[in-house]
């Protein structure tokens, strides 16, 4: 007899995302085997067998040694694409009328039996998290085999439907998470490492600290996503400022801003869907309820592509000289001398107004992501990071991106139409100085 | 602070699937509108705002008066189909040089702009069950302008990917279920009437019986599908032997047949997406689990169409004269006396093994699915339901069909290839008196 | 693995609680057998075998035939009572040294062995439960024997201390309640009947109705007192204002007052435990978080003692009269006519302010209740319940009690003191006009 | 609207446990001034003000500076006595008439009113905690001020009746429980500490490990004690078989024996109030129904009085010799040497069997335990703990118990009724080499 209907509803699902397929010792399964199996799971067997002889196909995925799995996926390229003779004739057939009935006909027709395939075997138990596994492996494969594209393409074009933002379930992190989930976020951290229990804790536990995570029901013990935020009286221009211990309790009383100061994502084998865009979007909303005084929601970000781009330039009449002063007295990873402020700074702004990628972006990637959300670029804060790695990526540089949420889509749209970077005053102001200081 | 994870995880899954968008009265939103907001939302717009415009959009489409509705179904066939040109050139394309990334380009071409607006509608808080009362309208809609079955067909294929067996959710219906899913319970059983309360408790309480649902994470307060069943001594040959009212606590003890009495579906925008063999299979494995003296899994089943083939029988010159003489004794929806105990098992006989629709399938339906699933034919049962309804359907006749888990797969590719209809020798007994009878 | 800590720690409790003893015919046990049974749970085999001989003992009583459950009463009173030589001793041993040694002595001396004996068989999985219902039977007992009170005392004295408010856990209950324990609301509804289902639904569902219950976390399954209350724009004056079905969704807008309708004791085993003041006074702190616009917390309350005092008035020579009148106009359970208005409302003021029992508290129960708890006495509503019982009872009286939280103590110690019933100055005036017209 | 009614029931009961009372500064209140609420909410004040004023004491005491809770106890201890002259008349009038109604009467006078304020100030929420935080406070000062003893017989008292067996949930303790739940594990393991994180998942997580602990719902947060437990094929003879960490995955197939290996108390402030029993019956039981393989149910068990015996046996004409030889060969912690085990083992069965208490009992605390409790001693292993502190405490000694569910009971009263030490005859034999070796 049920206790509570849907506390057993969740441990049903919880259950079947846990019960991945038994693993053996890697058994003598061939590829061959492998892509026979496939077949008689798209096959009339699959309809009658159902789950059965999907969980069967995927565990003799998982059991078989790895270069016979990279071989399998030799044969989902090949003998799971669109056969070409049906796809020829319904081509020819639309281009000669072409009304709705022959455009669904083609659909049909060029939907790659891949497709239907990898949704059968999603109806085993785990069998979601078996072929985000897959897929983690085929994109390693990828740069040797180019062509796997084709699979590739049809797997996340599945995940991409199936992990649908609504789909997704926001949850905080705290200190009474399970512990299983803990070590994960621990594992996934990929901004600021989180060196052991302690550390997690001081970044979970004091009341001015939260965690938010995205999950999907399939997936019920797997982070996908998640954003560690500090809520503070001021914007904050310095790592140590948010990661330093302090003494439990002193939370900011009434915190006006908050930031997000860090945020992973947990799961290669979902790579390119995104998550971060709405994850932000749903935190500042959540935060906005629950704490009233919020006023500003912005983060405190790297700046990975900084130091490079200094160092590449050289051939830049205008900025080399700055540049080399500059790269001269950051020797040895030592943290910038004051007199540097106003040229890093300068230099800074330089980078993210005006040095763009091929597609006219700018160069750095966390602004890309930032400001394609809509977000604007607040603040340089030339000593955010002094931290080896800080220095070696962005020669201590860190920036605050803010999110407004009544401007996000006048920027994200002046963003994605003509490429203009949302930038404070003040930010605009480091490259006017710089614009003189060359004049 | 959360007390327990993954309680709270399934609480935000079951709060989203509510949050309906909030109804106001029907405004005056026209389909032009709402095709325009469309368009947004399927722009750069709708990255930037995320959920915002979604739920906008739906909202927008629930409050519109339901004329509208039906002009933005045409809207969503001519505005949102495959660009033509685009289309056209892949297809040149692809006749040209038929390679991988030609499919590929081509999948793109000509997968509906549709689909993504449908993605897009989803990631809304309770989009999936707009977009479900969406398609139940767009279904009404279809006979007066079949041409709507393009947008259907994309709509179906986007939920039969969501509801995939992967994610759902079987779950035991039983007296401690919230009172909110036992009245859905009530209102979706479509086999055998639930009168009330004390008639649906009186399906749930005994020991001797169970109701289990598949639901989606999505959708948490609506049951997908359910199923009945009586756990018993024998195989019982009427309907009534599992619904009169009996006295508490006799339920049989260890029980050795588990009898599926009933299998409703409860959502209409999910029609076409099969959850019923997944169902049957997976109660079967429940229940193994759980009662270990269960030896049978047999169902005891309508046969809707008997009376209307019997009715229908008059230019066949073999059985003509027998249908003739049991109908003129079922006048007046009288049960069918002693002496047609014979001639009416003869006909069922010869309905279930040899009377074929244009596919060659079963005329009857309920065989049509069963037999689909794997089962057999094992019992005809001449005085299963002697209810109004069942006389006028069926003069009285239920069957049982029998799940043997090991012979599924064989059954179901017997039927699937040669349309063999997979019977117990008792069945075809009945059919062979009828032949000699005849003779 | 358990999925979530605390979600299974409760549905251990859960299933304790449940987890009754196997019921089984009665069995030919003896009160003997019984009280023999007792006594080995009291030695040290209790302690060995802890909760298995409990067990054991609760489930040869709960199979015994009833007259012999009575006859373990008097085991319970004779061969349990505290020991006479010891007790003495301890008693002469105070009197000639009344020092705290002396006093723990004699506390440890007349505490009866029921009490631990009550104590251990509260350790077996529903213990709690079955002791509940074995009080029930006790209480039935008490007027044919007096002096199993002493049983009941000690009995009375661990359940007061188990269900302290301490442990009482307030739910809301609502719709997506369990069935099972709305079932139980309906059964232990006392005020207004709940009529079925529908009626049920339309206590709940509305977004304008409340239902809150204490339970226990041993008895998960039963809640214990439970209060009704609409939410409304005024203070109303008839119940049928409440409970008159409404078309869906009418529900005031801004509430400001929250009415307590009904109120229920639903374990009849925890007799003389008193939930009511905690439960009330609960409900207006969450109701007053919940629903920020709530300024006025009244109840709309029975007056069971109205009608009968007014049968009773004969010889009272001022009363007498004008009672007599009224009570010749109510003939035949007929609602009162309007001009019965005045004089039933100063007869109604009479009966509040000045008619007392034996104690010198108010003849009317539902009044000693709520002015024990500090609420005031606010209004009197002639035509409140015209139903058959309210016309009976109370000649269609209601009335409502306010609760303002910062009187409570001060209006509670006025009547615990002087036996003060604070009373509105409307209430007082149809007092005095009784007294002017008598003049 | 509550999504599920158990979850939120359970939400409820744990979050009441947490709202400990707000803490500020330690406020300059007297323990006068906390006498005086006292008083007040033991008078009608009390009834009316319910929580809240419980709520109210419960703060001041809490906020009040250490040395005046000190001598509030001084207060409680006082003023709270059962008053004197009541009780002496009880006492006299029960003398004269010793009735069931003076017994009743007796009862009343002599609990103290300090127990009625005990359970008064429980009704708060996150009352029960404080209670036990103050009990701890009151046993630190009992060696200072033995007269408090009455004090805190009335707080065992009711702590002892609130945490009856009957209220305490079994929960497995895994790595999926909350991190603020398994933080205190680590905090409270008392035997064999838990270095870190690491430490306790490979206590926890590894297929072979179990780990359940007793809660009380009023306390959700608290284990009250626990205990790991070892899936192994053998009984184990010393505690590195247990803890030093294997490689994942080799967890004993069928394991036959469930190894005990550690037990420890949380609460200090439920001293004396005995759940060691009861949790290793119920886990015995619980193993028994999850793994069926299991037969053998034993502790591995540290020796704390051993070596402290042996070095005070000198004036023992027939030991001391062995003893100082052994003795000798101990110096320095280290391990001892082969020629020991003979000697070591026949001083431990002479330890076991023979020496003892003052009451008769046997000297080893943890003996006296798991005897009361009812298991034999079953194996003595001469080198089962050579680590330092092991070899301080008990020569490297360490024991196995082992609980015979059949054989508890009757092992029990050998023990509590003649002190009999059960023991295997291995054990016994130990005993008997000594003497022969002596004679």
């Amino acid at each position: 007899m049920n206790v509570s209907f849907f506390q057993e509803l969740l441990q049903s699902i919880s259950e079947r995302g846990r019960q991945l397929l038994e693993s053996r010792e890697p058994a003598p399964i061939s590829a061959a085997t492998l892509v026979e199996a496939s077949r008689r799971l798209l096959s009339g067997h699959g309809e009658a067998s159902g789950v059965a002889l999907a969980r069967q196909v995927l565990c003799s995925y998982r059991d078989c040694p790895p270069e016979q799995q990279k071989v399998f996926f030799d044969g989902l390229l090949k003998e799971f694409a669109p056969p070409h003779d049906a796809l020829a004739e319904a081509c020819r057939r639309y281009l000669e009328n072409p009304g709705a009935e022959q455009v669904s006909a083609l659909f049909r027709a060029c939907e790659p039996p891949r497709q239907e395939l990898f949704r059968r075997l999603n109806q085993a138990p785990g069998g979601t998290a078996e072929l985000i596994a897959m897929r983690r492996l085929l994109l390693q494969q990828l740069k040797a085999k180019p062509e796997l594209i084709a699979v590739d393409q049809d797997l996340q074009h599945l995940l991409t439907s199936w992990f649908n933002r609504g789909f997704l379930v926001l949850r905080r992190i705290d200190w009474s998470t399970p512990a299983s989930i803990l070590e994960k976020i621990i594992r996934y951290e990929a901004v600021h490492e989180i060196r052991d229990w302690d550390d997690l804790r001081s970044r979970l536990q004091p009341a001015d600290r939260r965690c938010f995570a995205f999950f999907h029901p399939a997936l019920a013990e797997e982070p996908l996503i998640f954003v560690e935020v500090a809520l503070t009286r001021s914007m904050p221009g310095a790592i140590d400022e948010i990661l330093e211990q302090r003494p439990d309790g002193v939370a900011a009383e009434e915190p006006d801003t908050a930031v997000f100061y860090s945020i992973s994502n947990c799961q290669e084998g979902l790579r390119g869907i995104s998550f971060g865009n709405f994850l932000i979007k749903q935190v500042v909303e959540e935060l906005a309820r629950e704490v009233p005084s919020l006023r500003n929601f912005v983060t405190l970000s790297p700046v990975p592509g900084f130091r490079r781009w200094l160092d590449g330039l050289d051939g830049d009449a205008r900025l080399a000289p700055i540049a080399a002063d500059c790269l001269k007295a950051l020797k040895g990873d030592s943290a910038p001398p004051p007199r540097l402020e106003q040229p890093l700074l300068a230099l800074a702004a330089e980078y993210f107004l005006n040095a763009k990628n091929a597609e006219g972006r700018p160069l750095d990637p966390v602004a890309r992501f930032h400001l394609g959300n809509g977000a604007r670029l607040e603040r340089l804060n030339w000593r955010g990071d002094l931290s080896p790695g800080g220095l070696r990526q962005a020669a201590g540089l860190m920036v605050n991106y803010r999110y407004e949420l009544r401007q996000i889509e006048k920027n994200h749209e002046a963003y994605a139409n003509q490429g203009t970077v949302m930038a404070s005053p003040e930010v605009k102001r480091h490259a006017t100085l710089l614009r003189k200081a060359n004049s």
